[in-house]
């Protein structure tokens, strides 16, 4: 397996995470090559100097690339690993940056044996989505989750840690039904309540006029998830299901504790809730 | 009444409000005095030049004032208002920073007819309190509720809109139960929201050992509500309780919905409501 610096990457699916690795990774790579839709997107990752060069047509630049990143919402993943497998060449390193990870490395295991499959997760984002919010430091610092299957060499592990390292991420190697059931909780049930409360707070809008002024700091930190890119989210949603509901029920069965306390003015019981949280998670964090 | 540059101001209450409440009405007034508990946090807040003197004497403070802002959690404020009738001077303007209004309110009702009480609430605030935290430019910008009662002279509250010019906020007029049933959703159900997600993920993490490295920008931004003071929320919840509850019904009703979408893979519905929530805020907020 030859190192990074002498492979041409392909990245298919140029928005905030494709295009922002992309840029991350020029002058770490042979080339970037970008894969669009649209050639307006091309043309804006060229003039940004996001990607060395750029095509609509996937077959050719799967043909070329020694690494494949495929940078898109979770089941246009899917769609792609499955028809990858006829453009591939032998040797080469198939990754992704979806949210999920079980049913896309599920999907990577009916590829070619010659292709080395390797789920990838960086958890890096923002509220905005698209090429026009693609920044190459977007990666700097992030955890990169790695999710090998059993069939994955330690070397294309190795190329995939590079590759991680290059774009200034940390990467993290681990199964995909754990990154799954962790980042339900961290990171999929936290935009379920964003988008909750931010509906909720619309709904109460409707008979409280001048509610807005009244929304400061904590009500923006609270709703800033629910502007994620809602494609993204749905695909999120359908393809961790279970560990999304098992994490709500965690969440409603606290929120039903709390109310309880609260209607009954137990005072005790809510100082215990209000400073046990947060107390509880400094001490595990550690 | 003498216009702000011409009073004597005391803060009672050296915590992250009070504090910063003060040093941002130096210059702005003849003198600002600060009233604490400790004499450790008056030689701090000397030292950085926030008071121009200090006393751990309340009544002291409150004769010599001409306004007195009461800067401490909501409970603390209805025992001080009960005290604050015996020292303060005819014509006097008692305001207070307390995040919930309609129990301040009711307390000062009951105070001497010459005091004028104004409730105030400044949208504004940090995960950490203490002096420490404090700083002069926390309330620049931010909205800052002032809750009339009947009693209270247009001149009062024109000496309280000037105050919170002073320190660089918005003054915004309203009624204290219309307060109250608008921060419930955007301020104290969030909380509530935050302290709950916070506490799930701690327990998930008994069983989930490496999960805190998956937990990035947006776990962060939606937990760092529950680091506000407990004894402050504490109180927030135990005056609000009513608006609270029905913000927390209505929350977690959109979860259950959301919930069942889920559960039964109902992929329009779920579309629906994730972008639905963002749009209809981005049209509703206007």
């Amino acid at each position: 397996v030859k190192p990074l610096a002498q492979q041409t990457v392909a990245v298919v699916g140029l928005g905030l995470m494709g295009g922002s690795l992309a840029a991350a990774l020029r002058g770490h790579c042979e080339a970037v090559v970008g894969v669009a839709r649209r050639r307006e997107t091309l043309d804006e990752a060229l003039r940004r100097e996001m990607i060395d060069r750029g095509t609509l047509d996937l077959g050719e630049a799967l043909q070329d690339a020694g690494v494949v990143v495929l940078a898109t919402p979770v089941r246009t993943v899917l769609s792609l690993v499955r028809q990858a497998g006829r453009f591939l060449g032998e040797g080469s390193l198939l990754m992704d940056l979806g949210s999920t990870k079980r049913e896309i490395v599920r999907a990577m295991a009916s590829l070619p044996s010659g292709i080395q499959p390797l789920g990838g997760h960086p958890m890096c984002g923002k509220e905005r989505s698209g090429l026009a919010a693609a920044d190459p430091a977007l990666y700097r610092g992030a955890r990169f989750v790695l999710t090998p299957l059993a069939r994955t060499s330690a070397e294309a592990i190795v190329l995939g840690q590079e590759l991680a390292h290059a774009a200034g991420a940390l990467p993290l190697v681990m199964d995909a039904a754990a990154h799954d059931r962790k980042v339900a909780i961290t990171s999929h049930v936290p935009y379920v309540l964003s988008a909750a409360l931010l509906s909720a707070a619309v709904e109460a809008s409707g008979r409280e006029p001048g509610l807005w002024p009244l929304a400061a700091g904590g009500f923006r930190d609270m709703t800033r998830l629910a502007g994620s890119d809602p494609r993204m989210v749905l695909d999120i949603m359908l393809t961790n299901r279970d560990n999304v509901l098992a994490g709500l029920d965690l969440l409603q069965a606290r929120l039903s504790e709390f109310g309880a306390l609260l209607r009954r003015g137990d005072e005790g019981g809510l100082a215990e809730r209000i400073s046990g949280a947060r107390q509880r998670f400094l001490e595990v964090r550690r």
